[in-house]
């Protein structure tokens, strides 16, 4: 029978098994001790079912299985379902979520995914490296343009807007669409490589198809898109539309206010992980265990596996964010893989002899460690990362 | 100038002010201090301001401006800009929000508020009394059209589907729409009272609003609509939509995920209370400080403020929901005023005569509390009300 799992932490305390047949019924047929049993028949097919509860003494987790044929297959169902009202009920986070087989085809995952993206880039063997624009609030479209120009020719595959970049009238979307195309056709005749821009879709919800199918007949090449300023199903409904043939590169903004506290809302793993992926994010960035916004490695190799293991959908890239310099790759590299995404700002534009050689020393970094070779041996040859390693060096 | 001032609840410490200007120009123009002058007139109009930092030794709030000038005037934009990242950095709780005057006005607010919604109902001058269907999952049209006539002929108001009642094959929406109009007028026509039913909006985002339009043709006189399993955007985009001339009741399922943790997320009287108002809710489910799935008073006050005090839109109803039976009308109408609704499920199906039966009670208690008799002097002539004052009592 098609059916979605949650699996929710709650404090340790006694009664929890009661506590998980309220949940499983409250949510489902409301009552059933008390119904006749011609009604229980009828309801049987509907009625939520406790799988698991487990105490630890310090912690418990209660499992529900709540019935498919209570909700249509739409993730606001969904939510509403397994964590509408829960959310409001005390001490509680939604920390697992799976859906049955059926269920997940219902869903779209990837479009592109780590093997779409990396067929467009021809890039097979390593991690991709991505770089952010730097304070383009208040900035012209020549910014933009100089901008892109260096960090494409430093040797990056993926630029992204910054998610605070909206439609502005100093960088419209449509010209920053535009001239970002021709900037990266023109580096691709010069280099042979080709790089994505993702431009950030942004505005009222009921106009972002259209402006997302237009950037698409403009040339553009990826979508940055604010999830959770949305909705999950909002992304699902960009990601499935035939119009809008773009990798869709999802930010964890507002997330965190979701996410951040270990006693309420939802893990990581299901908001950025199994989410995004079930509803169509080809890249998916979350904050990186090693800077000032951080997140607990633990946290972030759930989000990575979360997007590349397991069937019935495409990988999408894990893109963690933040905090990150060309010295810290072979630790990138070791916690995340070989498909992952190196994503810098400030260890790109915060390079002594600028954006393209910060670029270029990332994707020195890269090769370094897939030659075997350390970053101070790769250094001693290459000036590019030689000035990175001196200015933010490489933690042991 | 027009802007967004925001308000933060960070833990009490060294460097707050360090840590605001930080976040006011991370947030904005990137960096300040090290640009040239020119550059720095340029983005004078871009540049966030701190605007106060307090400390009392145990928290401390940081208050901060972003020029309008930044982002569209969209709510996407604008929880992107003042929680996006910001979400993820740390302890850090979104506590206020408000909107210059020029920004507020780019929101609708409440398309038919406390006054049109009186006006439909031809109530001035009580609390309304809501009540919700019970337990319609996996039950047919009969069901839904018994328990709607017994609910109003009851004297009920509003009646609102249960959030996790979506489109199914047994009860399709627009049956709900065509029955629920069909029993409402029927009941006008035996007691010359209006009442309004709620139907649940659901199923896929860009299908929302032609659905809204199709119930407006089809009669409907209500919508429910999980705000935060979609986003408030599209809350906005169907009240503002002339097609669809209908109430909508917000329903705060998932909201808890964003509101529960006293150190994370946004606090209640900004998501259920501001932003909810502005984006055009007419009516508005919390949890009521009554019952076991409960807010604290204060922020159950805090987002009836919201909903109704100060300019530039109209007034929402409060409607603080679980936990309610008859005995409790004199606490809720001293806590929320007569311009709230009295909202019950159990307390009106769990009557000891029924449905109907427990409707009458909570206008018979509404009524007393109106005429200054306490409900144990009311009850004496009322056996409704009588009924469920000793099967609740009433909390002294
Ligand atoms: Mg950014
Ligand atoms: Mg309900």
């Amino acid at each position: 029978m098609s059916d979605v799992t949650a699996t929710y932490r709650v404090p340790s305390g006694p009664d929890l098994h009661k506590k998980a047949e309220g949940i499983a019924l409250g949510l489902t047929v409301g009552s059933w001790t008390n119904l006749p049993a011609l009604e229980q028949s009828q309801l049987q097919q509907h009625k939520g079912e406790v799988v698991s509860v487990t105490d630890d003494g310090s912690q418990a987790t209660l499992t529900i299985r709540y019935p498919a044929a209570n909700f249509s297959p739409d993730i606001p169902a969904i939510l509403t379902t397994v964590f509408g009202k829960l959310s409001l009920d005390g001490t509680i986070k939604l920390v697992d979520l799976s859906f049955s087989e059926s269920l997940a085809q219902q869903f779209p995952g990837p479009t592109y995914g780590i093997d779409g993206i990396r067929k467009q880039l021809g890039v097979t063997d390593r991690p991709l490296v991505m770089s952010i624009f730097k304070g383009m609030i208040g900035k012209g479209i020549d910014e933009f343009e100089s901008q892109l120009k260096a960090q494409a020719r430093g040797g990056i595959d993926l630029v992204k807007d910054d998610e605070i970049l909206f439609d502005n009238p100093l960088t419209p979307f449509e010209y920053r669409v535009t001239i970002g195309k021709r900037v990266l056709d023109q580096v691709e005749r010069e280099t042979g490589r080709r790089v994505l821009y993702a431009v950030n879709l942004s505005g009222r919800t009921y106009e972002l198809r259209d402006k997302a199918r237009r950037a698409a007949e403009l040339g553009a090449s990826a979508l940055l898109f604010n999830v959770f300023a949305y909705g999950l199903d909002v992304l699902q409904a960009l990601a499935e539309d035939p119009e809008i043939p773009l990798p869709i590169m999802a930010h964890p903004a507002v997330s965190g206010a979701l996410t951040a506290s270990p006693e309420y809302g939802i893990a990581n793993q299901v908001l950025l992980g199994k989410l995004l992926r079930a509803a169509g994010a080809d890249l998916v960035l979350f904050p990186s265990p090693y800077g000032n916004v951080a997140l607990a490695q633990e946290e972030t190799t759930a989000i990575a596996s979360a997007l590349t293991e397991q069937a019935p959908y495409r990988s999408a890239f894990p893109v963690p964010s933040a905090g990150i310099h060309p010295g810290l790759v072979p630790q990138l590299i070791a916690d995340f893989g070989v498909h992952s995404v190196i994503n810098a700002g400030g260890g790109i534009h915060g390079h002594p002899d600028g954006a393209a050689a910060g670029a270029t020393a990332f994707r020195q970094a890269v090769d370094a460690v897939q030659n075997g070779l350390t970053l101070e041996d790769a250094a001693r040859e290459q000036k590019e990362l030689s000035a990175a390693l001196n200015l933010w060096g490489v933690p042991q």
